[in-house]
């Protein structure tokens, strides 16, 4: 589908825990590297935002664990936007494991744009992407 | 309530990013050493069950972000465990803002606990926490 | 000694890797968090510096590693604060294990306080505390 | 020189802190990183030395942190391995900003290998990639 972002990343060893696994809460930085990564390819900085006082903010997230990484994987990490509701936008993403493509993880990423008197609020550029 | 376990723990700086408050990441780090924290009180040790062989691993999260944490905070992590189905548990865990108590964060974590041949399973020990 | 700060801490099992130790990047977490909890007790807030313009850097790291943490250790960190030169300051810091305080790992941390104008200067808090 | 490993890297949103860049302890990440990379190049796995029982130990690491990476910035960071003693061996990294390759770090990183009893010893295969 010509909407969905994908990003091409691999395991860094230090991100595995005792387990041998890559460890629950990296998968979150994956996931939030590719949000960002995504928005970028859409005029919109993270830190260029937070400099301007508007927060993104995720505020609720599901992840359903399905496969875990490890020591050398590679792995692709996608992103769709949708509106969640007047003011909530949700980011759909998978991660896959390569070159197979078997699935990872199934992410659920709910989000807030909060302005700089911490009102929440559609910014502009969400806009477009949403609409898109 | 008797059964609630609670741990005291403080926000380190290098646990804040740009946005200058928790990064969402770091969440899942702080609930997963409460509840490992929580098992060990239980006799239940994750390295030296990992050791062994039998893997605990979380098969979905779901986290509401209700509130910030930022430098110098100090926070309360909560964990119960309930069984969520035959193979299946669920840690219900919450972080509140000390010492207002504020809520932080509100998760459910559901987890498996796989035998050496990665065969799901109740440990006995499981079965006699989700007794009570 | 009276002027050794000396904070305690324990590993959480996040911050070991796939050897089942904790990973070398996360003694710098540590030697970090005692820093800013040690210039805390001083009055000097490393984010309230930050939001200031003055920015505390490291400019070089020593760290000599001796004795590994593993899962379930508690040890402590300790912290010094020395000139080391008209515009930098040291510290010497040590982890200990516990409760056989064995050294784990000796470091020294250079640093330098930057104006908001990205110029070194030693901040007047910090001279009363290396006048000691 | 033909001799040099070189890894290009980029910065990720969540390895930088309160004051905006990249947090000291990260750079130890992306340095181990390139280490594990470049040593797969020659043959050497870290995680299948660790399942064997050989543990690849940092034993003393010396960074010199020369300009802060940030949010968005590309990297390169390098690695040359040259016998330090009968029983150690030290890496020399340098990390680049790019393109304009401005110097961000030098580290040297003095480790050595121990077998499953504990012992260290020189691995053929590092004997080769010293010898060169």
């Amino acid at each position: 589908m010509g909407k969905t972002f994908e990003l091409e990343m691999s395991v860094r060893d230090y991100e595995c825990d005792i387990q041998g696994v890559v460890n629950n809460s990296v998968y979150q930085n994956y996931l939030e590297h590719a949000r960002h990564e995504y928005l970028k390819t859409k005029g919109i900085d993270f830190k260029e935002y937070a400099d301007k006082g508007i927060n993104l903010t995720v505020t609720r997230a599901e992840l359903d664990y399905k496969y875990p990484l490890t020591s050398g994987d590679k792995f692709s990490v996608t992103a769709t936007l949708e509106k969640e509701s007047k003011i909530r936008f949700a980011f759909f993403q998978d991660i896959f494991l390569l070159p197979e493509k078997r699935i990872v993880l199934k992410a659920k990423i709910i989000g807030v744009a909060l302005n700089a008197k911490g009102r929440p609020y559609i910014p502009k550029e969400f806009e477009e992407i949403l609409d898109n």
